[in-house]
């Protein structure tokens, strides 16, 4: 929706919508708009009363709206057609054709019998869809007195809500009955309206002081959130702007922050071009998912969860367990950081109790290096030393963290890094492939001996014979198949991880020394742990991001886009082997772990709506929103959201090192590798993208709510962008990338 | 509501609404009647048309609808009068008067011109009430064909839903024009409803296969999720049955589980009585709460936290800020766990800075014996080892660990029990008191010098002298005030807890030896923190636990109550002075915590709700739902929902040793010292709660899903749980502790 009608302290918007047709609708807001243009008179204000066609876009010139606002400011009515639910000509109810403005809306009540049910259950569609409604409007009708029970019911239900979000119920009388001579029906009219205006005046000043209430708030977040809000991973020093977010529709935040000219507060759309810290999968605010997180809210709130089923969370676990087939028991905790632990937890006992080893040996992992698994301790004690963990007192780390090789495209062409401590420093280190899809052709790769499959296998073998020298006691091996997100959008070449995984699996035990106490059953080496937080759900453009791989892990954990990007909520799957373990009749040897909210319904309905949402669209059988995206790369499999040709373009650019593309994700690795997590060229660049005038091409308008992370500049889509709005983000991308070139 | 009403297989009810007058309801209620006692007079079951008088509740014997039900079966219809929201006589909206039954509905949609969105509106309204809606019927009307556009946007909308929760939309011949002659108008009207059975059939079909596909969905979830789901902390092997809980409304889960006899799946109300894991605050299926998740979905979804505001992140940590004036800052995480593991992070950071201490120095916190923060492994590394904790392969103490005196009554009175670590085994190790109300009066107990105070300051000081003299870096203090929850329900002296905070503050860094090398800012000795995830937020009956206790820690974590029982959130709120350690140039400096759905706006807006209700509840200055308790216990402060007259019963019952209760908590210590974790007495008597016939007395007809701790078991209402139903839960615990005791 245009930029033109979104408020501003200046510029009053409301959108009218109606409980129901036949309650005056035009009426009330003719009478509203008399009152607007009797206080707009005062300020020499413009009054504008939209009324839209059938397309639903509303019909005034928006230059003529735009002039207006940056003049003495205006008032600025948009009536619907027809019922909140009444389609426009796309087919899309108008209460969700208009969300993207979630303008104040001024709700014509119903004062007929009946009517305090359709108001109150128009009141709560607009609400659920992010709508504020400071006012309600209807006729007396002193029989049914619907406006006093309307006006007990809100307030008894508003009272959490700050002032600017009350709603203020009002009568006016009701039209005279219609005469027939044309002239004293006018007549008749004129005097209704003209002592309508008694009854609209307290209206606006209600809306007036709402809508300043309002733009004091949107000043006093802007300036307070810094000295009461601790973010997280956020050195506070450095933030020079709050964004105020005031709402998000589909990919765009609706911001808020001061214009240093006028020192007002000003709107702008952003594009959540880092996909909400990886959570967008489905679009903020999607009416899908709002109606399952109410619907369960409405029928459990939330349940206990030991020793009780309820449906959202079976039919999620079921829903999880019909793709991961290998795996047959589903734990459920709050984030990804906890389904680690978890799977740490199940993984390590498994791994002691076969191989005998004693309460006080201390246990490590395998990973790799950089890698990056979360923020509770436990997590990040699994994950390599870095920059940010060591400043973490508890942080010990506990592992052994192999080099991993890594997949780049540079000026056009596909290769892969391979860490000198693999190949020796006196092998060429970089390997090229014909396209992405030749790397990740992992199975055809692994059977036609790829020259590196005796490279890696032979790195692993090392590796792990010096740790048999060290007498270290290796528990699990834990990786992001794929990528490491965090550690850089790192994507790991997946032939390595295939092997990795192989050689720990059918040699792991002998090479590392260890003898089973029992037979092995169900797992071998050691129990695999892919942690899929981040890639696995289709943000990879596949369900799961091991099917890049060939092969499958003994537990998995999930999160992020399992949501949809709408609540916490993670698993950890896995196979009954491990489970049998924990099984004992001494209580307290059951699995130690479990959330007062674990497998809230909330967050398990949400999960079912978006995983059947996420599978609609990875269908191949029939065309969806992917299958251009899927046609551009001409691969099912290894396909990105993001243009080859764009990739190819940011491969050639001078202060690009290297790109990779996958599903929604795009990483262009900037030439400032000594600028580590401090690099200023990928602050500037982040700066431009946030702030600066882009007022050319696709993304003329808007700009990229983007954060940096190190020298890598990453975007991100959600699972549902169109390509129309990619190459927004494209376009925005390629400015920045040039400016700073030049500069 | 009464059991009668709720469906079993042979047993289908159905509650009809209307998404307007005027729509027919009465006419369509009535076709639909005649169509299911055609279905029923084949299977030989009765039909039930009831409709509700004034005060709602609908007009039949029970006892003919239990008859019916325990013989062939039946069909009920309840209709509805006016409107979804037109209040019963007791001002409650129908669709939350009937809610607690939330039967299966069908929908009277309107086929007039606006009706797609009254019917939508309606349907909206119902499903974040938690109905499923498996019918809409409405008339023809060929001009508007409003069916047409709302089975497909139902059709859309609930891709996601179990077959059994699809909505079928059927329209059906409007009636005929009313004729003058009575006579020819009832022969009009038959022939018309004879007519309308061919259009009713498919209906009556489809909600037969709906009913059926929700039975045999309880079967199969009463059946599969033993195997499929990973319960936490919970030994799977002991489990003898899945309770199924279908929904759950205000204190009580509707369950249903096979019985034995019958072999049926059996409905069962019972009373939430473990509040869901502690997180119960106001309700299950709240409404409010409802409003709050789905304002917040539909405004946002869920926005990236870090450098941004947002209205309810915002409004919460104001909120919040305004009680603990002592604090500046609001961190934002996902569970208790999380929020205390980020508690350390600050704690410890700030303790290594001010004291020099270097980055390979082990640094340990103080505690409590028997204290419990969490099951991430850092927040385990904090509590003190137990049978629990030494399962878990990284687990490693981290601590030293006082022991604490702790709370009873028995026999009628109020005690001190002071372990003999604390008091030497020379001295009496039980002081006595006059009243909760005398123990809880911290202030005037450390003012008027209590003997025990100088017990208490003498023991901190020689574990404090003791910690220096092994060289040992304590880096916190981390306790639970005045309850350790998963420890057992011990509530631990007010006095101990206040004169360990007022040493560690004022003697602290001398008794252990610490040379600070800035000048002393914000905190004293080292970080205090609180763990309020479970006592804060008026469990106890207080804003916060540190209430009880005079003192102020320096972070404190919420949790658990904080979303009134609904999602996951967690808050570290801290002083400026902490906040202040970790600002720096440098981005690794900052604070490495930050879980993906920080702050998710869900969350915060169902916290700012709850809090605003639970402080409306707290007024002192009007009359509340806690009144009549405050009045029961004679104060405000010290004040329990459970009554006083149980206590004293309690405290002289001959198997329990000792009772202790506060806020919504009753905690009952059985004689079976030895048995601990495995408790069989308490197994037993939990047994009986859940499964056994009440039909006497308050309890009649219920059961309680109540869950033992040990030797202790406990029962905890909500915050919203009416005097009745407390007296509900009394009476069943009664029953279940004189039958354990005869036995």
């Amino acid at each position: 929706m245009p930029a033109p009608f979104h408020p501003t302290r200046a510029f009053q918007a409301y959108q009218i919508f109606a409980a129901n047709t036949d309650v005056g609708k035009t009426i009330l807001a003719t009478g509203l708009c008399r009152a607007a243009a009797m206080v707009a008179k005062q300020k020499n204000r413009d009054v504008f009363y939209l009324k839209p066609v059938q397309t639903g876009y509303p019909v005034d010139s928006d230059e003529r709206i735009q002039q207006s606002k940056s003049k003495n400011g205006a008032y600025s009515f948009i009536e619907t057609a027809g019922g909140i639910h009444s389609p426009v000509m796309s087919g899309t109810p108008q209460a969700d054709f208009y969300r993207p403005l979630r303008l104040p809306s001024v709700l014509i009540g119903d004062s007929r019998l009946g009517g305090i049910s359709t108001t109150l259950s128009t009141y709560e569609s607009l609400a659920l869809r992010g709508y504020d409604i400071p006012s309600i409007l209807l006729f007396q009708n002193d029989r049914y007195r619907n406006h006093t029970m309307l006006s007990d019911q809100l307030t008894s239900s508003n009272h959490a809500k700050g002032k600017y979000e009350q709603t203020l119920v009002s009568t006016v009388p009701a039209p005279p009955t219609p005469l027939e001579d044309p002239v004293k029906e006018l007549e008749s009219m004129r005097k209704y309206y003209e002592q309508l205006d008694e009854y609209m005046q307290p209206v606006m000043k209600h809306l007036d002081q709402v809508h300043e209430a309002r733009f004091d708030r949107l000043a006093h977040m802007e300036e307070k959130a810094q000295d009461i809000l601790w973010w997280p991973f956020t050195q506070h020093q450095n933030v020079k702007q709050t964004t105020v977010v005031d709402s998000a529709y589909e990919d765009y935040f609706l911001t808020y922050n001061t214009n240093k000219e006028t020192q007002a507060m000003e709107p702008k759309e952003m594009f959540d071009s880092c996909a909400s810290w990886w959570t967008q999968g489905l679009g903020h605010a999607n009416p899908k998912l709002t109606m399952a997180a109410a619907h369960a809210a409405g029928r459990y709130g939330h349940v206990m969860f030991p020793e009780t089923a309820n449906e959202p969370a079976m039919a999620l676990a079921e829903r999880v367990l019909e793709n991961d087939k290998w795996a047959s028991r589903v734990f459920i905790s709050d984030n990804g950081s906890t389904a680690i632990e978890v799977a740490l937890k199940m993984a390590l006992r498994a791994t002691a109790l076969r191989y005998g080893w004693s309460d006080s040996t201390p246990i490590d992992v395998l990973g790799l290096e950089g890698g990056y698994h979360g923020d509770t301790i436990g997590a990040m004690d699994a994950c390599s030393p870095n920059v940010f963990n060591k400043n973490v007192q508890w942080y010990k780390p506990k592992g052994h963290w192999l080099q991993a090789p890594s997949l780049h495209i540079s000026k056009g062409k596909v290769h892969v890094r391979v860490p000198e401590s693999i190949q020796g420093s006196n092998a060429a280190n970089v390997f090229g492939y014909d396209s992405l899809d030749a790397v990740y052709a992992t199975d055809q790769r692994h059977q036609n001996q790829d020259p590196l499959v005796s490279v890696y296998k032979s790195y692993v073998r090392s590796q792990l014979d010096g740790l048999r020298q060290q007498n270290r006691h290796i528990g699990a091996l834990l990786m992001e198949p794929v990528i490491m997100g965090s550690g850089g959008m790192i994507f790991v070449d997946p032939l390595f991880q295939r092997v990795l995984v192989d050689t720990v699996r059918t040699e792991g035990a002998d090479l590392l020394g260890y003898k089973a106490q029992e037979q092995a059953k169900g797992w071998e080496g050691m129990p695999i742990i892919f942690d899929e937080i981040f890639a696995g759900m289709y943000r990879l453009g596949r369900r799961s991001a091991s099917d890049f791989l060939g092969v499958k892990p003994d537990i998995v954990g999930y999160a992020k886009t399992l949501t949809g990007g709408l609540v916490p909520l993670a698993l950890t799957v896995t196979k009954e082997s491990l489970f049998d373990i924990f099984l004992s009749d001494k209580k307290e040897n059951c699995l130690l772990h479990g959330h007062s909210y674990t497998a809230h319904p909330i967050g398990c309905a949400v999960a079912g709506e978006t995983i059947d949402t996420l599978e609609s669209l990875a269908r191949v059988d029939q065309p969806t929103l992917w299958t251009s995206y899927r046609d551009n790369w001409k691969s099912n499999e290894t396909w990105s959201m993001w243009n080859p040709t764009t990739i190819d373009r940011l491969s050639h650019m001078e202060n690009v090192s290297s790109v990779m593309s996958l599903g929604s994700i795009l990483a262009v690795e900037l030439k400032d590798e000594q600028g580590g997590y401090n690099s200023m060229i990928s602050k500037n660049i982040i700066h431009s993208m946030r702030h600066a005038d882009f007022d050319q091409g696709h993304g003329a308008g808007i700009n990229l709510f983007a954060r940096p992370l190190g020298n890598v500049i990453y975007l991100m889509t959600s699972q549902t962008t169109t390509p129309e709005r990619v190459r927004q983000c494209e376009d925005i991308l390629f400015q920045c990338l040039e400016q700073q070139q030049r500069a």
